[in-house]
């Protein structure tokens, strides 16, 4: 049986779960790829900390470069996150033509093209199952299962924290403080939840995917983002007497050769598929000119199931270091150098408006002929009996239009006198 | 550009999707993969049927064998169906060494120990995504993606057409007699359906999925099938509000080692994930040790869809070919040779029973106390007002017991003078 060599770098939570992963399932994994796995390195900062694990004598160590070096690893897994050291380190794995397996998304989001390159270069790998999804294998499914389809969209909610919020707002009313508060006491959340909520960390996924689906790097600050940290829970409610779903969703649209990627709260159909993904699990709608839709769901976050990608990729990594077939299904090609981006506005869009008016004659006549002037008719008006003051929710859900004449008509509606408040708006996805 | 040619047995509607498939989208796959897939022979007892698709002079044959055997083909692609022909036809080709790809869950279930056998003595490749689920990539996920998992239970809602008669039942409150009519209008189904309805194409699937998934040859003759024929839509409205959806469920469970199959109308608890599949759609929950849930879902049948998945198999052996890497990662492999079917009887199951009964006094206490004799508690009980007759349908949803306890329970209160028609029984899923 062949023997691969392993080198981890870090040995934080995920980092700990591979090496379970490892420990618990080797004679699975022997059993079904025939070949043997063995973790030879672990580097990390800490050396003290009890992870719960045990490792030989003198595989742990702090010097990650070292790691990167040893002729014992073949195969180097990059579980650090940040940008600097870990872009160092890989492209030092690359130089050396070592594959690498990564769950970094944001280095792979923001300095991907280069490393892809390099990989390119030097004939190596670069496998990043656990970057988008952990465990559901999307990547491959994306690279792999639908390599003969056109992709014509792909919608995602990526981010398990922001799902379980907005499931906790929906099913029990809580405000936005309250929900964050029981997901970081749930341990959904790191310490500073800022790149869940903004929507940054949704973003990162987005672009990978986007790159990966049409060929070309796609970058971060092409994608609209809008974080789900202003949500008022009476939005929630109102979709919900409509018929929809609040989630936070990565869109990703293509056409006429143009790519658009947005990441935004985003109103969905009760009955759709997508609308059925609550609490921290993950889940992608991929359209495919010949498949339809498909659909993966799973955790998209957490030890083991991050694990689960990685070991994947370990395993694909260390086949090709085998049959000496690096590349034989890369990472990333870049085949589309003509990519473009869509430009903003240009998109056909379909909105939930939230208005704020004075309760007086006439006022749902002067919203509605403006929205008319701008081509944007109304689905359906939703209008609450006025609790107290003088002002009164109203909510619509209007009909496609043009993205920059939803932009004009919302700047004229919000000058009017008879508007209380900035209108709330949310995008409506009908998929 | 390296040129691979592939050779395709059977120009029905799936072989006309892949023809079409490589010629709309030869481009986008030459890019994405840099080889170049040509479609050199096609065989087909057919030679004059317009397709709607041309190919060049010479192409078309009825010589399948002479397509297997050319030196111009480099994969062979088996679309024929059924089984002898096809099975010594793909014989052939791993004789010589070839890859195959197949659709052919029906040969796989029934031959698929010998064929597998064949390939690794030959050092030879079966790929066959689209065999279970048509293009969503559910064998990829499961041999590779989740290769570092022990899966611990596989639920899948395999036949789009038994899913599609469900829904339409249980939405428009249709009879099965008048959805199944329906099916077949709206081109779901075979001309005859009973492969369908009866879940033996589901157990096919089933047995595909639990060999892969525990690495023995899990029989056909193993798995207990029951299949939809016989439902009442009585029954999917009770069921509905007691809060389940009945879906046509392939069931594959392990426990201590041992594998139990199963097909069988279940019930889905309906804000489960799985009780929002609905329509022609197919999806497939994997459980594994590490990832925790998996769900793949999309189209499960189809020209197009199983086409998608045909071309990524075609992808898959071409870069084998390429890279001298053939059994990289072996569509089967047979590690577990001490693999056990469970015993049937033994399994923990909880039902949804309809009992039929002689409106009397002291009767539901006959029924309460045979249960308890057998260990069965009662999760819930509905009892409607009569509406004519001496006769009253009393639905009860039961806690866990033993299968066999059930089955004795049941004989047992069938015989009762009380019960005035079989009762009808159902499996109840929590996940």
């Amino acid at each position: 049986m062949k023997t691969l060599g392993i080198g981890l770098l870090g040995f934080g939570t995920v980092g700990t779960g591979v090496v379970l992963g490892l420990q618990k399932n080797q004679a699975l994994l022997e059993n079904r790829t025939g070949l043997k796995l063995e973790l030879r390195r672990v580097a990390d900062l800490d050396l003290e900390r009890d992870r719960g694990v045990s490792l030989p004598e003198g595989v742990l160590t702090r010097d990650a470069a070292a790691v990167v070096a040893s002729p014992e690893v073949d195969i180097v897994v990059e579980l650090i996150g940040g940008r600097n050291a870990a872009r160092d380190l890989i492209t030092q794995a690359l130089q050396r033509g070592k594959p690498v397996v990564t769950a970094n998304k944001a280095l792979l989001a923001e300095h991907g093209a280069e490393l892809f390159a390099l990989a390119a270069e030097k004939g190596a790998d670069i496998f990043f199952e656990a970057s988008v999804g952990a465990g559901i294998p999307l990547i491959r499914a994306l690279r792999e299962g639908l390599v003969s389809n056109q992709i014509r969209s792909i919608y995602g909610i990526l981010n398990g924290t922001c799902n379980y919020i907005l499931t906790r707002m929906e099913q029990k009313g809580l405000s936005f403080a309250t929900a964050l508060k029981e997901a970081q006491k749930a341990g959904y959340t790191e310490a500073d939840p800022a790149l869940d909520i903004d929507g940054i960390d949704t973003a990162h996924k987005a672009v990978i995917l986007a790159s990966l689906a049409y060929g070309f790097n796609v970058p971060m600050r092409s994608v609209a983002v809008e974080g789900i940290q202003g949500l008022d829970a009476l939005d929630l409610r109102y979709a919900a007497e409509l018929g929809y779903r609040i989630k936070m969703l990565a869109v990703i649209e293509q056409e006429n050769g143009e790519v658009a990627v947005r990441v935004c709260p985003t109103l969905v159909p009760v009955a759709h598929i997508l609308a059925s993904v609550s609490g921290e699990f993950n889940a992608v709608l991929i359209k495919g000119d010949e498949v339809g839709d498909v659909l993966c769901y799973g955790k998209g976050a957490g030890r083991d199931p991050t694990a689960s990608a990685v070991l994947s990729d370990v395993v694909d990594a260390a086949r090709n270091l085998v049959f000496h077939a690096a590349r034989r299904a890369p990472g990333f090609v870049g085949y589309n150098a003509q990519g473009k981006l869509k430009a903003v506005g240009e998109s056909d869009v379909r909105y939930y408006l939230r208005l704020t008016l004075l309760d007086k004659p006439g006022v749902f006549g002067q919203i509605a002929t403006i929205l008319g002037q701008h081509d944007i008719g109304l689905a359906s008006v939703l209008q609450k009996e006025k609790s107290a003051g003088r002002q009164v929710p109203v909510v619509i859900i209007t009909h496609h239009g043009k993205e920059k004449e939803f932009q004009a008509a919302l700047d004229e509606l919000d000058k009017l006198p008879v508007i209380g408040a900035r209108t709330v708006r949310f995008r409506i996805e009908d998929f």
